[in-house]
Parts: structure tokens; sequence; C-alpha cells
């Protein structure tokens, strides 16, 4: 069964800051990570409302990666998608597709949300297994910050997890030595450079979909230092 | 297939109401009505970004009465409910309930939101058709306004309806006629005092889920002009 935790990145508004505690008390999600945000003053705390521990509570990290130490799975979320085919760094789950997904997953799971006015980099969504988008109108499609955390977690709260004990699932810092791996392989194989960018996101992304356990992960991870042996 | 209006009863802060606005552009819904509202100043603009259009053709009404003649399916929104058995006038709908519930609803759509402190009053939620509340944690229930607006308009916006032309359904005038009439005749009746306001509760409640048709409507009002002839 996976917990969730809100990581903010870079929030520019005090008050916004605010009300994203007050959606995460209203639907039982209590950990709160930003990442660099602006100070959090009086105004955030006025509108938090009764969600005052949560602000309390919150942990700062300098950057996205330190903050990533503290999950196993990361969910970005954007509204910027690309719908062709043959999209790849910014081709999004709906949120409704997530949550069905998500239900399986054993361990903690960080729901990333990007800065008010420019959301999450390319560099940044690179980084995490997931991304996902909540459908909205084409004529607008950007949703206040504290609007797209609320209806993330009433998805996520309105669905009944599955209640079976499972494995743990890896975490980030399997994922990113999985990856380092993989990164190995390609330089190996000498990989083509203008095919290579899109490569390592459809890696990330298959790793994050998959959802390995530690069994899994050491398994693979055999397997791919065999490979890394053999062709080097 | 419905449409969808937001009717806002007494909001007091004016930024809630272009943080609706901006909610509903992103959403596509483009009916806002107010009854009573606050100033509607600069700090709504601000919060409604590039939903300036939606407090432009806003319309106000001085009471609920008069906004219900608007629409033909008066939903209620709260978040103080009743779950035991026997609970009549705040036994609630869940979100996702209403959702599949109202697919088929061939007519205009009203989301009644009340005050930000105190909701909507009984008196008020006695004239809707239908109430509707969102899951939320037992420890603190109560969303704010513009993120309860954001997450109905959301999952109405994520079900894809029923495309099929359907029959008109009928509107708060008609629904209140055939009211006085079954208050008649529950006075011709000489129904128990004590027992009456949850009697009357429960048929407007019945006959706003059976959404009926101009037909189906006439048809019972020719029923219900008959019993009311013979018993007075």
């Amino acid at each position: 069964m996976p917990s969730f935790c809100v990581v903010l990145v870079e929030p520019k508004y005090s008050g916004n800051i605010g009300s994203v505690a007050r959606c995460m008390k209203n639907f039982g999600v209590k950990d709160l990570i930003m990442v660099n945000p602006c100070e959090i003053d009086d105004t955030a705390y006025m509108m938090a409302m009764h969600a005052r521990d949560i602000l309390e509570n919150s942990r700062i990290f300098p950057d996205l990666e330190s903050a990533l130490n503290e999950i196993d799975l990361a969910v970005a979320t954007t509204s910027v998608i690309e719908e062709h085919r043959k999209a790849c760094l910014r081709k999004a789950y709906t949120l409704k597709e997530f949550v069905e997904d998500v239900r399986d997953f054993g361990g903690r799971v960080g729901l990333i949300f990007g800065r008010e006015d420019y959301g999450l980099y390319n560099h940044e969504i690179k980084e995490c297994d997931i991304l996902l988008t909540i459908p909205t109108s084409k004529e607008y499609p950007s949703l206040n910050l504290s609007h797209a955390v609320g209806i993330v977690l009433y998805e996520l709260f309105s669905s009944k997890f599955d209640r079976r004990v499972r494995d743990r699932n890896i975490g980030t810092v399997e994922k990113r030595k999985m990856m380092e791996t993989l990164r190995d392989i390609l330089d190996h194989l000498e990989y083509p450079d203008h095919k290579r960018g899109k490569a390592e996101i459809t890696l990330r992304r298959v790793i994050g979909r998959a959802k390995l356990t530690e069994l899994e992960y050491h398994l693979l991870m055999g397997i791919l230092g065999m490979i890394k042996e053999r062709i080097r």
C-alpha cells in the first residue's frame, strides 16, 4: 500500500503553500516537502487554517535531487503534455490512470508540483518515474498550484487502496543506480548521441512504471552488471 | 446531456470568487451565478487570471429562489453530512456517485456552493434536488470554497458524458409546482405535524433524483391532481 507526500518545487507565493497544506489535511496527507521555497510568512498560516501542523512539520531541501532521496516513486505533474504516439518526455498519465496504477505500489510516493509560473523543468521531469496530468480545458489548461494538489489528493483519497501487504518497492537511490548502469551500457554500446536523450527517458520511465521489488531489482542489476562486463 | 453552471451563495471573499472563475475556465464551465455576493474587486480579477470573462459575464441574484429559476437540477454541496440509515436532510451523494448519476440528465444543472464559513443553510438545502459531498478526512473535512468547486468540476470534466439526445428534464418551476400539489395533499390528509418536515424533504429528493421528463411530469401531475380532488 502506498503512502503519499507532497513535494513543492520552488513555490513562489506563501499563500499557495498554505492552501496546499489545507488541502493535504482535508485529504489526510501529512508530509509536506519543499525544494527551495519562498519565505513562509503569515499568509501561509492564514490560508492553511486548521492545517498549521502541516506547515510546522514540513521539511525543506535545497534541490530536487536530495528531496527525491526521501521517496520511492517520484511522480511529476504537468499541464504541458504531448499526446502524439512518439511523444516521450512529456507523455503523461491522466490522474485517473495513475490512481489505478499506483494502487499496488508498496512504498513512499512523492507527488511533485512545480513552480506557479513555469511548472517543472525538463531536467526535473527527467529525474522522475512517472509524469501525471490533470485533464483540463484546452482553452485554459493551467490550474492554480493548490487546486492541482487538491484535485490529485481528492482522487487518491476517493479511491480505495488494496490492503494486501506487498513487497517493498525500490526507491530513488536504487533506480538511480540502475540508470547509472544503463548509461554505462549505452556508453559502451556507443549509442548514437542524437537518440540518447529519448532512450534515457524511456528507460527511466519503464523502470518507474515497473515498480520493481527489491528482489527483482537485485536480479536485474545482476544481469545488467553481467552485460556491462561483457561489452566493455 | 447535462450542461452545468456554478452558483455561489453569499460568498464573502472576493479572491475566492476569482479562484472559482479560474477553476471554471480550467474545466470549460462558463456560467457563474452569484446570490448576494460580496463586492467583486481587483483581488477577484487577480485570482481569476485568464478567466476574466467569466467574472464579467457572471450574473447576480438577490436570493437563491430566483437563482434556482435559472436551472433544472439544483445540486447543493456540503461537508456536513449524516451517514446513519435514517438520515434525511443531510444524507448526501458522494461526488463520484453524483457524476455517475447525472450523466443521463437532459437539462441545466446548477452546482450550488454555500458561504465560506457556514456553507448552505438547511432551508436552502431543502430547496435543492440533490445533496452532494466530497469525501474528505474526518479530521478536517472543510475544503476551501474554490477547491471544492475545482474538485467537482474536475470530476465532471473527467467523466465522459453520454452523447445521445434525450428528452428535456423538468426544471425548478415544475418541481416547485409538484411540491405544492404534494403539500396540498399532505394538508388534506392531515398528515402529522411532527413527521411533516421529513416527509417533504423526502418527496423533494425523490422528485429530484427521479429526473422527470416533461411528459412524465404532466402525467404525474395529472394523477396528483386527481388525488387532490378526491381527498379534499
